[in-house]
């Protein structure tokens, strides 16, 4: 039986990560990788992952109508946030009849606020026979797929709040400057002003899914951003932050049906929060028949857990029906430990 | 469009529930209902459930060759824990062309134990074009689809240990009698030999179901069950435990790869575990990368998560491939809030 042969495109952080997972999976070939830096471009695979040689080089991205992705199953995207942004990679994927993953926060579920690029996308996977998926850890299981899955155990769902408590510590600039972190209480309040500082993004994602799932149908979406003050000092590699300066962004999304708010997600990031005595963790909290209160602690991490989560899902997208789909249309994500091969045959019933 | 149309099989404490359920939901209606209780026999649903007049007469349930099923959908099964025994009420099911969702918790994973009947299943369910799942709170979520989901976020899993620790209170003799709560440490070895007292059922389909769904091959599985022996008095409304006597059973499963131990399951079910300080609930801990650990306390109650699982799950049912399949080849469940008519419509795509 044939490996599974990947498309990698997108080297950075996550692309790497999930490069090097999917070298270490039972069934799985990266055939092609694709990045646009030109100082990978032409690096052999295996050696810029820090392993051995691999015979594949970087090379990259392809144009619409360049027609070397024939000879593969699946493209693993892995190169932007925004479904604007990775709508044309996934058309030259989809084109070549290729199955897609992306962990691009918005396609966890595009239809919340491209609805006319995933009707395009939509579109294009029936036609083409192929399945496009958007994962990661959240958007795409802590906030949306696990607390859909706790509900399957209620008579009925009354309110859902939901917080992710991480820390920030281990992200780099970007991460920093998106969050706010270092920054004075002014300086924070004209960053989200400007747009400089966006907070977390994938909480109409998360709402959306949820809801359409649920059946419920939400009328309005209130988003809160406001700054973590901390009150120590907090220093990390990239940054630091004296007491007085904000140490992250405490981010809030309501969803209402009917007027009422029925699903609450809370996700404060900042540096080091054990310095104030909190605990990181994932927690939910479903209010209707039975009540029922999850805690994970720590939180899963968002780096490990978006790079297994978006490796994971292959089986269940190679087994699915066509067309753009979400984590709640797939069945449950699992650790794949055995050969892909054998697993996908079971997936579809072979 | 027209509404969903169930058949509910088995009106004891589980099936009356369901029934209640699909009466709250929209879209949904129960067509026919069954139960071999010759005081059941004859009522009106409706009241029989403590509401208003159905129309729906409690019937005894179908033979062979009896063809009163063709204007439904799908079956709910609450007759029995065994796959053996609902083997012949599946087969009338599947020989009319209807969807079956049991809570016989050898069905969770009938692979398990019943690798002949479940074949049998499967290939019948496929010649009439329908689908046949077993679920139910656990086996079906606490200890194999909620720890599969949760290993989707990890690149890998190296072991996996599990706790499900409940309070048997609310139930009655039956559920006493096999659990051994009550008894003298030497009658419950007795009961053990006897087979009268049996701990839980649905471990074998727990550890199958995993390891099926992450690629592990299971070379052994061992099975202990010992009596907790009560410190204090403790006593509900069906049973009286002194101090010395059994308060319930400690069933504990683990399941070998390649010789070594990588999940293991626990199951103590005993009456009134506070009066010892024990804190009920349901706790999973996989050692990978990354570790995970998840509490959700208390427990998700059995009775309500199993009625909420089998009725939850029927858009997936509905909208999936024809075969036998399991929790984890179908989308994670969802609480169903909606129309299931629209839900099910967005789950086949159309």
């Amino acid at each position: 039986m044939n490996e599974i042969r990947v498309i990698q495109w997108g080297l950075g952080a996550m692309g790497s990560g999930m490069a090097r997972l999917i070298q270490s999976k039972t069934g799985l070939k990266i055939v092609y990788a694709y990045d646009q830096d030109p100082q990978k471009i032409g690096q052999d695979l295996g050696e810029f992952l820090g392993g051995v040689k691999s015979g594949v080089r970087i090379q990259r991205p392809p144009q619409p109508g360049e027609m070397n992705l024939e000879k593969a199953d699946l493209v693993i995207l892995a190169t932007s946030s925004f479904t604007k942004e990775v709508t044309p990679q996934i058309e030259i994927a989809l084109k070549h009849s290729l199955n897609v993953i992306s962990i691009a926060e918005e396609m966890a579920y595009p239809w919340a606020q491209e609805p006319e690029l995933a009707m395009h996308i939509d579109g294009l996977a029936r036609e083409y026979g192929v399945s496009v998926l958007g994962t990661g850890i959240n958007p795409g299981f802590v906030l949306d797929t696990l607390i859909l899955a706790l509900t399957g155990t209620c008579l009925a769902v009354d309110k859902i709040k939901a917080a992710r408590i991480n820390d920030l510590s281990p992200f780099g600039p970007t991460v920093m400057q998106t969050q706010g972190v270092g920054v004075s209480a002014e300086a924070f309040e004209a960053g989200l002003q400007s747009g400089r500082i966006v907070g977390h993004v994938g909480f109409k994602e998360s709402l959306y899914l949820l809801a359409k799932t649920l059946g419920w149908k939400l009328d309005k979406i209130e988003e809160t951003r406001f700054p973590i003050i901390s009150k120590v000092k907090r220093e990390t590699a990239y940054v630091k932050v004296e007491p007085g300066q904000v140490a992250g962004c405490q981010h809030t999304a309501i969803g209402y049906v009917d007027g009422v708010p029925k699903i609450e997600l809370i996700h404060p990031q900042q540096v080091l929060p054990h310095l104030e005595g909190i605990e990181t963790g994932d927690y939910i909290d479903i209010s209707g028949q039975p009540d029922i209160h999850l805690a994970i602690k720590p939180e899963i991490p968002g780096g490990l857990g978006t790079m297994a989560m978006a490796v994971n899902m292959i089986p269940q997208v190679l087994a699915a029906r066509p067309g753009l789909l979400s984590m709640a249309e797939l069945p449950v994500p699992a650790a794949l430990m055995g050969d892909i091969r054998e697993l996908l045959a079971w997936r579809k019933g072979e």
